[in-house]
């Protein structure tokens, strides 16, 4: 417990918590504990500070002093990052920087659709204050009952909406940032377009506190649809899910706001495991879309447009059946169905995951591909695919063997992880499309990216925090 | 014309000739004149050597003896862009390297929905290529028959389909580049979504050649619309305008793809000096509005949404007066006449020129404020103000007093530019929205933004061009 590496000198926990006043400064294990657990429990990192400011000019202040006594600093919002970047390392005295108490929503601008927010905004908060001013801000996860925007923006969240919307950082128009010397760089902009000089906004959005403490953002508004439609399809196979994409874009356009894929298995773990489920479907298929169609003119038009569709395809032989929510209840209940695939997944035992993407026309190669690599090096292995079909993103989770070990098929997450990766860069696709790096991927990108990738990061990283106390060991 | 500092060693230039061949290594000054001449004729660059090369592997050799030597290189595509800074310096010996003979079209994705092409594609090529596949490639621009896809890129070009499409970065997904050391970055992705590190393509995107050299890129493609109307509105007010635009934005959401406002003076000057324009109403207005709306459903679709939109407007007492083209020819006549704008300004005698960008919310405040403060340094001075103010974006020309002289005029040019980006700051607002910095604005924005924000992009240009031979005297 008490290794020297991981305590600070106590002078200088006293003058950080000067800074933060003390009762927001902790010190105690007891009230460290809760921001050193992660969703996953992967890591255990341990701090012997963690740091609450109360305003900008506090992280300023923080960064300075970090800055002046070379005190590595792991910025924290929400703490559901699914990488370990916003966990501390276990053994060089890292301080926590928790962003919570950042929480105003500092304006929103209903001509411009925009809402300035600091980063420890609560991402459902942000939706709640877009919709009660009639708007929509469509950012969507899992998490978001508890996720922070800084966090969202630090990791560029994806989620269920990216199709139509965007990623997080697409949703962002302008940033504050305290960089590593307490320097506040204020780029709060409201503007579509700007061309005066380097995208730096891009490059802080993504970065998971390694290059600075985003602190506020300006981020879009959308109208609120005035029409939405859920349906739930199934399909003879993934080419056929292919099929139904290109059919549901082509006549939707930017009214298809949803498009999951979802495998024949995640599909039956669901049913065989999740409390309170209906099952959506009385027919079975090898492949499963939950697709959405969101319509800014009525609820007539959206519905209108979701049975054209399926209509279509359904005559054209691309969909074997389908079901369209007759009700906000059971729109909402097809939502949970997609929503409670990964906790379906426990009882079936120990699962290797994977969040990749590919070309989107690669998908259904990609899913053969992958699954003959995974036989070869784990036999019988479960592969359980889902995901956000539309934005070429699947979550390729592959579960133990039905009669296999825990142990023993964890033994195989290297392997495993290698094979389904090297498909994945077969199709010159991604091996993190929205969870990014943090500790979890970081030496699997430095061992496999174009080494000029690398070297290009390394340099942004040495630009902007040359004494290299921003979230050391993250990322790269 | 014999200035040693401009001439390049005979041996050095041999060197370079041998790369491109003899045949693409322009030396006389009779076939350097093209590549010295810009669209304003604000800059009188000079060089003794033009390459053309025809490869990657040509524009890399080039740039590794780039760095032996420490040469510097000014990237050139279609030579259309309005800030210099496609134009070598004329004292320096700059190198100009043209991309144009890298034109090929690598793929059309159907199924990704993406278009890979080389840096010197001419963008209206790339245009009919996407028709041609029965697909969209909306980057649109006045100089779209002789700007290549790299200058696009490298000053994140914007036009008049942002509003629904996005400018040149967000429409590329992926980019080829060729750093100062000769060493080619290939991050040619076709991915939605990839969290694998910092957003380094941004980076490049926007740059106008001071990081690297864009040889390729991946460009999304969109569903082609079915149906699209063009509508033409008088309106009151600036105000009223900004009301329109709301109206037309909730109602048609994605499918407003044009939103361009005209102010009073360049209507009239339009109908004054423009050869063969149709007057495209009858009663005369403050302000006009171009319209178009875009369905990926039907002709009839976009047919009702924009009389729906109308008829609101004009019930509403929101709009005076509207036509709607009635045939392709009307729509190509209305969209016309807002092209020949800029042109039928140049009747008028001399006129000094702004391209900013405000938020949507400000933009009648900020013609209220920039008039008057324009009228403060230039008496009976005329702005003429249209623009895509769905973005944001103004063209906040100002033409001479109707009575005044150019010459005297113009010495004001500092005076009235100072004026009108003055308001633009007060607003938060862009001096640069979509025709970049290059040499035209580099000293403005350097005495102007956040000593913070150039701190930043030159750690940025030291960290990818420490030896600075990428386009020097650009940007920053």
């Amino acid at each position: 417990m008490a290794d020297a590496a991981l305590f600070l000198d106590p002078g200088l926990v006293q003058r950080f918590a000067e800074i933060v006043g003390a009762r927001h400064a902790l010190t105690s294990q007891q009230d460290i504990a809760p921001y050193l657990i992660e969703p996953r429990g992967l890591w255990h990192g341990r701090t012997s500070l963690v740091l609450r400011p109360g305003s900008v000019d506090e992280v300023s202040r923080i960064m300075r002093l970090a800055t002046e006594t070379g005190t590595p600093i792991v910025p924290q919002s929400g703490n559901t990052g699914l990488v370990g970047a916003q966990v501390p390392d276990a053994v060089s005295g890292q301080v926590v920087l928790s962003l919570s108490r950042l929480n105003r929503i500092r304006e929103v601008d209903l001509l411009s659709n925009t809402v300035t927010a600091e980063a420890g905004v609560i991402l459902q908060t942000l939706q709640e204050t877009a919709a009660q001013a009639g708007r929509l801000f469509p950012l969507s996860l899992a998490a978001q009952g508890s996720c922070q925007i800084g966090g969202n923006l630090s990791s560029n969240a994806g989620g269920t909406n990216v199709l139509a919307y965007g990623n997080a950082r697409e949703l962002c128009l302008g940033v504050e940032v305290v960089l590593p010397t307490g320097e506040v760089f204020d780029d709060l902009r409201k503007l579509k377009k700007d061309n005066t000089g380097y995208d730096l906004k891009d490059l802080f959005v993504g970065a998971e506190g390694t290059l600075g403490v985003i602190t506020a953002a300006v981020l879009k508004l959308f109208p609120m649809p005035k029409g939405r439609e859920v349906a739930f399809v199934g399909l003879p196979s993934a080419e056929a899910a292919l099929q139904l994409f290109a059919m549901a874009s082509d006549r939707a356009g930017s009214s298809l706001t949803a498009f999951e894929l979802i495998g024949q298995r995640p599909y039956d773990f669901t049913l065989a495991h999740a409390a309170g489920v209906v099952r959506p479907l009385t027919s079975d298929w090898p492949w499963y879309v939950l697709m959405e169609i969101s319509s800014g003119r009525s609820a007539e038009d959206a519905r209108g447009l979701i049975e054209d569709i399926l209509g279509a395809a359904i005559e054209g032989d691309v969909a074997g059946d389908a079901v369209i929510a007759a009700s906000l209840s059971q729109a909402e209940a097809l939502w949970n169905f997609r929503e409670v695939l990964p906790e379906a997944q426990k009882p079936e035992g120990a699962s290797i995951k994977h969040d990749i993407s590919v070309p989107i026309a690669a998908i259904p190669a990609f899913i053969d591909k992958a699954g003959k690599a995974v036989e070869q090096v784990a036999p019988g292995a479960r592969p359980v695919c889902f995901g956000h079909m539309g934005d070429g993103n699947l979550h390729y989770n592959v579960s133990r063997p039905a009669d296999g070990e825990d142990a023993a098929f964890l033994a195989l997450y290297r392997a495993v992880n290698d094979a389904v990766h090297d498909v994945v860069r077969d199709f010159a696709g991604s091996i993190s499309a929205e969870h990014g790096i943090g500790q979890l991927k970081r030496d699997e990108l430095i061992a496999t990216a174009p080494p000029m990738a690398i070297d290009l990061m390394r340099r942004v990283k040495a630009a902007f925090d040359p004494a290299g106390i921003m979230n050391p060991g993250k990322v790269i």
